[in-house]
């Protein structure tokens, strides 16, 4: 499978792709300037020899062209990034990572879009394209070194079926990351504006905190690291 | 030290009761009616004989003359309950652990109030008052059976280190609820809002999910059951 990292050369872009690619994805990362994300991959293939990993820096127009596409920039640039598409990624799934956050101090305050979520205004971006919304909680520097273990639950929430398995079997396919169905879109403002509460945790504690759910039944209980 | 449960006899209400008090709290669940709160009060405590829990039955009022007093009506009557009560609650640590919930088909959907979170509005009807956010996320049932392991975080959220502090020193105080400080009472909206993501996955795969978070460093990493 082809996935396309739109606005992929930031962290938790790069993160994600690191261990798509792994897991044995053809990743092409997307960037509004091509040489840009050239020189990214060229530094994460670099980074991690002998992983045999298969990523390319393309223009996002060109990465829109993949199969599944992973909308990754930053959340103010989501739905002009998607707009600017919408005929290559008709019929499409493409999954919302992005998060309306801001620094305040000691601790991340969400802000709510217009229409509850980054992902919902995706959606209304791209009507004819599956969205679904997942990632959010993912930690960038952890999924960017592939030598951490990851044990972390990925809330997936979509409209369409056929948005949400798709999306959930991309993440299932990464070593430690356990989907979790998390509902329609209409969830996806309570979980993106959660990740203001991870990050905020994570400067209190200096930390890199992972979401586990406990308590799902026929899912393994694995310890948590 | 002496707990007020205020609309205690509800679901969430009875569970923290009985933890609480099964920790060695003295509590006292209020109710509009005090004949309500002293019907439920008898059910529970004739539920656990042989416990020695102390949990006594009143209306809210009088439950507001406790040391500490958690808010826990249905959401819609927290702010008018804090309203009716004000002298009393006045330079007390009030924990509000109501969520704006609706059910909509099978998931749950987060209302957002006015002030963005329950907690805001009830510390905004009580500007003498220490106002915390915390349990939101704690599962009622499995509260209210004292026999079944807790293995769950507790997210904290308060603009005064004052109300804060007693409010991760009450929860630590049952096993298996671990306190984490999640910054601001602003990060109540985020934190309130979720606990419909959790409603909705446990709708989805029929169960009763927890909450805990990964990668906290110096807390110990117990294995989820």
């Amino acid at each position: 499978m082809r996935v396309g990292i739109l606005g992929g050369t930031g962290p938790l872009g790069r993160g994600l792709a690191l261990r798509l690619a792994d897991a044995g994805a053809e990743i092409v990362i997307g960037s509004r300037q091509a040489e840009r994300a050239t020189e990214v991959v060229a530094e994460l293939v670099r980074s991690w020899p002998g992983r045999r990993l298969r990523i390319e820096g393309v223009a996002n127009d060109s990465a829109a062209d993949a199969d599944l596409v992973v909308l990754s920039t930053p959340w103010e640039a989501a739905v002009p990034t998607a707009e600017q598409l919408t005929d290559a990624l008709d019929s499409k799934v493409v999954v919302s990572v992005a998060n309306a956050l801001v620094r305040q101090g000691r601790e991340m305050h969400a802000l709510v879009p217009p229409r509850g979520s980054v992902a919902a205004a995706v959606q209304s971006a791209l009507p004819g394209s599956l969205v679904s919304a997942a990632g959010h909680h993912l930690p960038a520097q952890t999924l960017a070194d592939l030598d951490a273990p990851l044990d972390e639950d990925v809330l997936v929430c979509a409209d369409a079926e056929a948005a949400k398995a798709p999306t959930m079997e991309l993440f299932a396919t990464v070593d430690g990351l356990r989907p979790v169905d998390a509902g329609s879109l209409a969830s996806a403002a309570a979980v993106e504006a959660f990740t203001a509460v991870l990050v905020t945790v994570n400067i209190r504690y200096k930390a890199h905190t992972t979401l586990r759910l406990g308590g799902l039944p026929g899912r393994e209980a694995e310890p948590r690291p």
